[in-house]
């Protein structure tokens, strides 16, 4: 059939969703898909459990692993870019010089752009990396030839490679799926709500809101005065308090990662966030990153044993929890795997979906990142939107944003964050420290010019960030 | 012929350029001037000062005085507005509770933004006498009467009033003067100088520079190589370092007060902004900022003293120095005095010679503000540009900006000088609080809530601010 590359396959939990969903739709039963990863270990227990899954689920999908990424991308007809470059440690390191000097969460946690895995000053190698599968896709992909974007930054990334590489490209993110959390939190039925949402990656908001044909923006006004939102876990801020005081400011409501994607107002510090985000401080918090973290730590540790267990017990099942359930603590992802496993449904990723329409010819809505070209007026053509799209094997079509964006959205909030994407992306691209320096004048952490000069400094002289120091300072 | 009303004729130097100029061009030695204030201290010096100019210079030209707004406009062609509301002690006082509060230089100093009279967050009533003077220039004015607005903020201010009335209206500015002496400085001819200027007022950008239709900027480039500035007054600062790092950075040289509207990076405190600005600071330090008051000051009492010795001395002449030099210090503006005399030459306000443009179809060029209706790209169609125009009896024709503004000018100054302008003026149309308060969350000296409230309150309790509070409180 055709062949798929998914890039920082490592990721197994991603991984593992994008092969069930292969595995579920019927037309993909034999698809080959190669896994990429620079860390074998990651890499192997992704192999180990995708034969399994694929066992299990009796698809005969072939699974090649790779840790060279041309072989990977080599005639591949859709490449899945979900590797970071350097990983969380890469993150906390820098995290912790821009602490040092005097940057709460660090240099990337900028205005509008609070999420702590979404760098865009210091990932000089993650762009890098970006550009780099994105050209191999140009020379080596099949004709045609698809990039999914689901790495992060995934607003920067998209932007920047449409402006530079001709292939087809989109980015995905499941943010927009705050809806149906939103949706069902206030008492409605989600296949009665009509609904859309417009902005850029992580910046997105509920221009269109109706229930039975009415407005729904009026139920979920009666909802706010009658309720209280109490987070049951870090990341719980769809309807938080946060939310709610941007959508009284922006006129619409903040989508999925965008109430992480706030101003300065609420995180000042841990006190301004939990006052905010209620007591964890929201996700991005200490204390939110961390749950965050430990958790994706427990899942991978878990992923490795389970994959080990599965090794050496070839004819277990993976929903036979029993088998294994003194080995490991399966309780970390149980849920993921049944729902992995559940022959009703996809895992909610849109990757699949997106491929199946694009192949199958089946005309399927998607929240798509791809250039503007118009559909938001106000912003630059090129610059890359979130939005609703139709999706089948002509490609991607946008619908019309109707209602539009409320001014204050498109004036207060997304020129400002698409103002610091083009700082970053321009810095990247011309290798102008000036322009890094620039978002740091403008952060209102910053002190003066030697606290500039010296948070680059430290985080450039990384051993990792040789490639960045050369760019930017040779 | 026709009447003339100047609101805010107290400030004697503008108004007696203005009415220099109205002796100087011929066709205009009859016009009827109304000179409006509020203050009838200064109103009385110029309408003397003025009497004494028509004489001496052999005009005709009628002054009357009034203290009433709807009596100055009613009938008139052309209204020049220059007032102030509060002067210079409120700003004083309003930078006053700013500093208490933690914002140096006070609430209105904001990013590109820094010019010391040019509140754009605290000065409702500035922005209110505005849009009255404009509302009676529809109602009462002459049929296709004129606004020209001198008082600043112009940008807002023009903005504000072409969006929201009816009116011919265009805003001016002397900044674009820049050119000529960073020509002379760098050794060329103005007179074989082609440029053009373009951006928002305060924030203009030198796109063309020719020089006998060569690239003028290589010979800077050289100039820059070989010199180094320092300033002989506050103000004096076209070519100081900050002028040179802009340029450096924005890739076109800022001219006039846009080099006062710098980033933060220049401004955090007094010793970074000698640094930048040389020994005084620049012009909106607190160093620099007194030495322009104290000269107003001066200028103000000199103007009253010689007002009072003209209306005691009646048979003396404005130029006859020796007769009243040992009554007061005329030192002060014994050079504008002369200027003003000089038949030859004309003040420099664009005011009179747009008006010689209009009512006797003379075609000249002009800096001028109005909105942009797509001259320059990436900005939006409503907002007050300052742009080179051409101006005839037919009205005023933009020039064309080629070469356009640099990428970086559009995207990292004039946007962010934009949306700042969008907060402000629908904030005062408004009277949502939230969008002043807005203004000062991104604003980097913010550290809390507690902070932007405290101020904000603070302000609006000046007595003089009870139509602000009830504006936005109430
Ligand atoms: N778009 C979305 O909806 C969404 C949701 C969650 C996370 N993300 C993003 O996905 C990315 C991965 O997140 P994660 O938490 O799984 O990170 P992770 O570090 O756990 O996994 C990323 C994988 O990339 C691999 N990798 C690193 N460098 C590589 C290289 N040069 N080539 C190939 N593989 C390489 C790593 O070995 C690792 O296995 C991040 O950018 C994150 O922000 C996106
Ligand atoms: N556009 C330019 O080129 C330019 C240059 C310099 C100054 N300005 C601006 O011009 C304005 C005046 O500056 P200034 O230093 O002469 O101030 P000023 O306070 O000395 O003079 C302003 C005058 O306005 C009068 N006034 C106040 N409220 C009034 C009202 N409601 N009606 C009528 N008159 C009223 C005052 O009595 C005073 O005589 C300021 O906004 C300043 O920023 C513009």
């Amino acid at each position: 059939m055709f062949k798929v590359a998914i890039v920082g396959a490592g990721s197994a939990v991603f991984s593992l969703r994008i092969i069930s969903d292969f595995t579920k739709i019927t037309e993909f039963k034999d698809v080959e898909i190669y896994l990429m990863d620079i860390d074998e270990t990651r890499l192997n227990s992704t192999f180990i459990l995708a034969n399994k899954l694929n066992e299990e689920m009796g698809s005969k999908l072939k699974f090649k692993t790779t840790t060279n990424l041309e072989e990977a991308i080599d005639g591949a007809m859709f490449v899945i870019n979900t590797a970071m470059a350097g990983g969380h440690d890469y993150l906390e390191k820098v995290r912790k010089i821009g602490e040092k000097w005097g940057y709460y969460r660090g240099i990337d946690t900028q205005e509008f752009n609070m999420v702590s895995d979404y760098y865009t000053i210091s990932n000089f190698n993650q762009l890098d990396l970006f550009l780099k599968v994105a050209r191999l896709v140009e020379e080596k992909g099949e004709k045609g030839a698809w990039l999914l974007q689901a790495a992060n930054p995934v607003f920067e990334g998209t932007t920047l490679i449409l402006r530079n590489v001709s292939i087809n490209m989109v980015g995905f993110c499941h943010g927009h799926y705050g809806i149906h959390y939103l949706a069902e939190t206030i008492g409605l039925e989600m296949n009665k709500v009509d609904w859309q949402v417009a902005g850029v990656n992580h910046g997105i908001w509920l221009n269109r809101f109706l229930y039975n044909g009415k407005n729904a923006y009026e139920i979920l006004d009666e909802w706010i005065k009658n309720n209280v939102y109490e987070p049951r876990h870090p990341f719980d801020d769809q309807l938080s308090k946060v939310a709610i005081d941007m959508y009284k400011f922006y006129g619409q409501m903040p989508i999925g990662d965008t109430v992480r994607n706030s101003s300065w107002k609420y995180h000042y510090n841990l006190e301004t966030k939990k006052k905010w985000y209620g007591k964890f401080g929201g996700a991005d918090s200490e204390i939110g990153w961390k749950w965050y973290q430990d958790n994706l730590k427990a899942i991978t540790e878990t992923i490795n044993k389970l994959a080990y267990f599965v090794s050496q017990n070839s004819n277990i099942k993976l929903l036979d929890y029993n088998l294994y359930k003194d080995y490991l603590n399966i309780e970390i992802f149980k849920e993921e795997i049944e729902r992995i496993i559940d022959t009703e449904k996809l895992s909610g990723e849109q990757h699949v979906p997106f491929i199946d329409s694009i192949v199958n010819n089946k005309r399927q809505r998607f929240v798509v990142n791809i250039l503007n070209n118009g559909v938001i007026e106000g912003i630059d053509n090129d610059v890359a939107v979130e939005i609703p799209a139709w999706v089948d094997s002509s490609g991607i079509h946008s619908e019309e944003i109707t209602p539009k964006l409320s001014e204050r959205v498109i004036k207060y909030y997304l020129r400002p964050r698409i103002m610091r994407m083009e700082l970053a992306s321009e810095a990247f691209l011309s290798g102008d420290i000036k322009l890094l320096k620039e978002i740091l004048f403008r952060d209102p952490r910053t002190k003066s010019e030697e606290q500039v000069e010296g948070v680059l400094n430290e985080i450039m002289n990384l051993p990792e960030n040789e490639k960045m120091r050369k760019h930017y300072i040779l």
